[in-house]
């Protein structure tokens, strides 16, 4: 495997992060196309349902440069004809004369890229920053082909006393403006952002995307993700923020969420973003639908007013849900924790301490 | 200033530290002697209250090698006669040529020698590596001069969403073995530890230290800091751990926190680790006599439990306790943050956010 092959893969890995949440339910990924010589003549990333895959982007760009080069992708190349024909033709017919991929395609459908390819004469190699894309950009989707359900990442902000609000209620700001606009790059990258209907009575939030790559705080940016509350009981009015048309905005009636998942994923939706309170967040944790945990601790003490997490059915020490630590960084003086629930029986190992 | 001189003022920064806990209610000083070829000839730290200062184990240490020398000294050497001599004419009858030191003694009592060895004849600079020495080693002890109370360092251990105990009161462990060995080192240099009758009553703790400077798990250290419980009713019962006999015990009958302190500052001691709990910890934030926060993080969600704090009398969030952070470290999964509170009307400047 060549140096340049290795640098175009990471330069796909990044350029497919890219467009995290713009692509579902198919899958976020890029292609790269090297002429002969190793020089990148295309590239591409998978565009919203229905337009191009990243292959054929790339090779576009790339035109008639891509004959004898390599073509690196971040996903095996797509065999069956969808909303737009299989990649591995495109590849082909472009003269293409070698693929690196990164992750197999576990899709049954659109599997057998990598034998189609072969079968043409093309040089094929696999694997390449396999798990670096399967657990970066691909990650929710890949989930999503296993599971039959989102991603699911919950998203809190607290004092380092565990506090996400005062005692008389007030919530803002717990952390700050470096942590909000970070939670803003995260709403950016998920297809929908989830609350209950106690977090919309209680603050009546925009959940909207309004601080990223360049656009001015508080300006709405073009692509935004999908608003999902759940209100049984129809508690929410119509006149809430959720409501002001700047997002699509879907209102659930379970309280079940597993059945708020299953809708989710039948709309296309491969990540969510679960962004509170307290008692949704019990819930899918007692329901062990968490898959990742992002907290933002703000380095404040308030002794009294609403928890993180309620009602999630541990009662004692040794049942806490440990965390995998993924990450701890510092965005001023606040302190972002990213971590993994390990289920005790679920044949993760949990570490000892 | 000689590069030798700064390097033996770290050096001599680094000795003090290893006598904190020892010295109290004098300052942990620590004195490194060069000859005048800039070697190193001799070397001390402060002794137990009544025993030899840093700079007296030097000289002895060096001998006739101090003669024409330097002396590199934490603390400005004092000049008064107490239960041991002055050290400036230690310094002046050794034949040194040359006295360095980091800080000013504020002590009116034994402030002066630095004009006193100029007198002599000697060379002086003061301030090398001032404000690192002022908070560290002397940190405590600074603030004892100039507060007359002790310093008084918060720790708690809790999960990410801020519990240190589940429903059922099971709290062993909230936190990894890093970050319990960390808490007895923490222990190691404190002159006492500081708990409330609920905390014993709870926990029964024995507060010792046990796990430092290869000491095998579970066995007792050499030096222990007075343990000290807040118990106004006389709840605690004698059979509790910590009259076990493996270290000084004082029980006090105020629940007035500057009472206590005030107490423990005229026993000697200059540093205070209030391990708990959430009610006396309250009590201490509210009357703003916390000046360090150690919080261990456990990357753990329990959903319900007792909180890291309570009833510190705040109401609302733009009353929160703000901490400027001074560290953010991991300790395998757990994850320790260090602030100080910066008091809203205090006159230091709350970071804008
Ligand atoms: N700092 C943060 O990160 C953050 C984020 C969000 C919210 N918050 C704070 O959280 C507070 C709101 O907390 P909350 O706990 O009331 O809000 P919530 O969790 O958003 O909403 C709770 C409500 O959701 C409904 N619900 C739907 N499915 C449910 C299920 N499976 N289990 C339980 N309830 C379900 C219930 O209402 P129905 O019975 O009517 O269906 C329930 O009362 C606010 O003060 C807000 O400021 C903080
Ligand atoms: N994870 C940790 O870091 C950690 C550390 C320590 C404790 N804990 C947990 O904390 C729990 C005990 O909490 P707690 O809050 O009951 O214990 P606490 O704060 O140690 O003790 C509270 C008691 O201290 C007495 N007290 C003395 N001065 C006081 C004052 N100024 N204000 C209020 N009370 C004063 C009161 O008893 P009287 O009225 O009888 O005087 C009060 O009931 C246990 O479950 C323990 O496991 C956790």
């Amino acid at each position: 495997m060549a140096d340049t092959e290795l640098a175009a893969m990471r330069h796909a890995a990044r350029l497919a992060r890219v467009v995290l949440g713009r692509t579902s339910p198919n899958p976020p990924v890029a292609a790269v196309i090297l002429d002969p010589a190793g020089h990148i003549v295309g590239e591409g990333a998978t565009r919203p349902p229905g337009e191009e895959h990243a292959e054929v982007l790339a090779l576009r760009a790339a035109g008639d440069r891509a004959g004898g080069g390599t073509a690196v992708v971040t996903l095996e190349p797509c065999n069956h004809t969808g909303r737009t024909g299989p990649c591995t033709e495109a590849l082909i017919a472009a003269g293409v004369a070698r693929v690196v991929y990164a992750v197999d395609d576990p899709n049954p459908v659109a599997a057998g890229g990598a034998q189609r390819l072969r079968n043409a004469g093309l040089q094929v190699v696999a694997g390449v920053l396999r798990d670096e894309v399967a657990d970066g950009a691909l990650r929710a989707w890949l989930h999503g082909v296993a599971q039959a359900r989102p991603l699911v990442t919950w998203k809190f902000a607290s004092t380092l006393d565990g506090r996400t609000a005062a005692a008389d209620g007030s919530s803002r700001w717990v952390t700050n403006q470096v942590s909000r606009a970070d939670v803003h790059a995260l709403r950016d990258t998920v297809d929908a952002v989830l609350v209950g209907s106690g977090t919309v009575l209680a603050d009546d939030p925009q959940l909207t995307v309004r601080q990223v790559g360049g656009v001015a705080d508080g300006e709405l940016a073009a692509r935004q993700p999908l608003r999902v509350v759940l209100d049984r009981r129809g508690r929410v009015p119509r006149t809430a923020r959720v409501f002001d048309g700047a997002a699509e905005t879907l209102v659930l009636d379970t309280a079940v969420p597993r059945f708020a998942l299953k809708a989710l994923f039948d709309r296309g939706v491969r990540h969510v973003l679960l962004e509170g309170g307290a008692t949704l967040a019990g819930a899918f944790l007692e329901a062990r639908l968490i898959d990742d945990v992002v907290g933002y601790v703000a380095p404040k003490l308030l002794g009294d007013g609403t928890g993180v997490l309620r009602d999630a059915g541990i009662t004692t020490m040794a049942e806490a849900v440990f965390l995998s630590v993924v990450d701890v960084a510092r965005l001023g003086d606040d302190v972002k924790i990213t971590g993994r629930p390990v289920w005790a029986d679920s044949g993760n190992v949990r570490r000892e301490d």
